[in-house]
């Protein structure tokens, strides 16, 4: 019944399908926005500022940091990704609910400062076809994967630490309850102190009335 | 994802439309069981024992107190009303979500013994709409819709011990959204303590192969 839009972090296995739902969701409903990273490393052949991330220098993405525009940020290897407030709460307040996809440890910086944030883990069905989806890439090395592989054994550890569990067995039907999960989300009573507080009042004063 | 029954307790204004609710969710999904009380007043015109409720004798019904074999009792006037636990088990068991249309002291009670009781509380868009529909069924003097509205205002202070509002507006609306609300808790991280075990394993017993 809530209109205003949720915060939403997408967490989950790497090969768990994550980036195919995210772009499912958002071509299919128009109540979702995905977050836009800013990031230090260079554009790829194909990609824009503003679209696949916020280019910005070394110097600009440490203003950012300096000044708390960033809900989060990360280096990685050498580059720094984040998250621009700005963007976010902007789509927020138009009542779109926003999509961030982050790994964990971002993930629950974001609920810490923002406790409100729905957090989602996609997951496969089983570690043997999280494993038969990485080699079916065909893109990555064995080593790559092997990599991948142990990743999600740290990952695993941190299940627990998000609201719901996503199983990304078969592709529709995941989209589908994805999308039902942040919709009931909406109806959370944390969500409606507004409508709780309205109704109280409205009942009050019809009593009086009487 | 998780195939386990849920208990779901529904509470509600007086006039916000939960039997009607109930009614249409049996009706048009299979995974749902409607919780039987057991009460010891007398059977009305067409009520069956085992079917409307449980009729048992004063007697029978503190014997089955006495031996805990109720969720939750209450006493109105004279009558005694009570859920049955072994009836919800059996259902749960089965794999069905079971509802409990009971009020908030009932609902809290049974939270407090089965903390993963999903807890919703039906509400019609705004005051003035419940006095219109109560005032609409033309059954109830003026004198019982006073009364009801001044409860009202009591069970409204209760709201915020709920886990979820629905809204009935739209019939239609609210039925679905009902039934999304409950599909999706199936997803919640602490009801899938056993899919999270597993994964982990399958995880690490993949690591050590390698």
């Amino acid at each position: 019944m809530n209109n205003k839009g949720i915060l939403i972090v997408v967490s989950g296995f790497s090969g768990a399908g994550k980036g195919t739902l995210m772009k499912a969701l958002m071509e299919r409903y128009d109540n979702y926005a995905l977050s836009i990273s800013a990031t230090t490393r260079n554009p790829r052949n194909g990609e824009a500022d503003g679209r696949e991330y916020f280019f910005r220098t070394v110097e600009e993405f440490e203003k950012m940091i300096a000044q708390e525009e960033l809900i989060e940020y990360a280096k990685y290897v050498d580059n720094y990704y984040g998250t621009p407030k700005a963007y976010v709460m902007e789509q927020l307040q138009a009542g779109k609910d926003v999509v961030l996809e982050i790994e964990i440890q971002g993930a629950l910086k974001v609920k810490e400062k923002f406790p409100d944030t729905l957090l989602l883990f996609v997951t496969p069905p089983s570690a043997e076809e999280l494993k038969r989806r990485l080699i079916g890439r065909g893109t990555e090395t064995m080593d790559v994967i092997k990599s991948r592989l142990e990743r999600a054994v740290e990952e695993s550890q941190g299940m627990d630490k998000y609201d719901y569990l996503v199983n990304n067995d078969d592709f529709e039907t995941c989209v589908q309850e994805m999308h039902r999960i942040i919709q009931a989300e909406h109806d959370r009573v944390f969500r409606n102190g507004d409508f709780i507080s309205r109704i109280r009042k409205e009942l009050e004063a019809m009593g009086k009335e009487q």
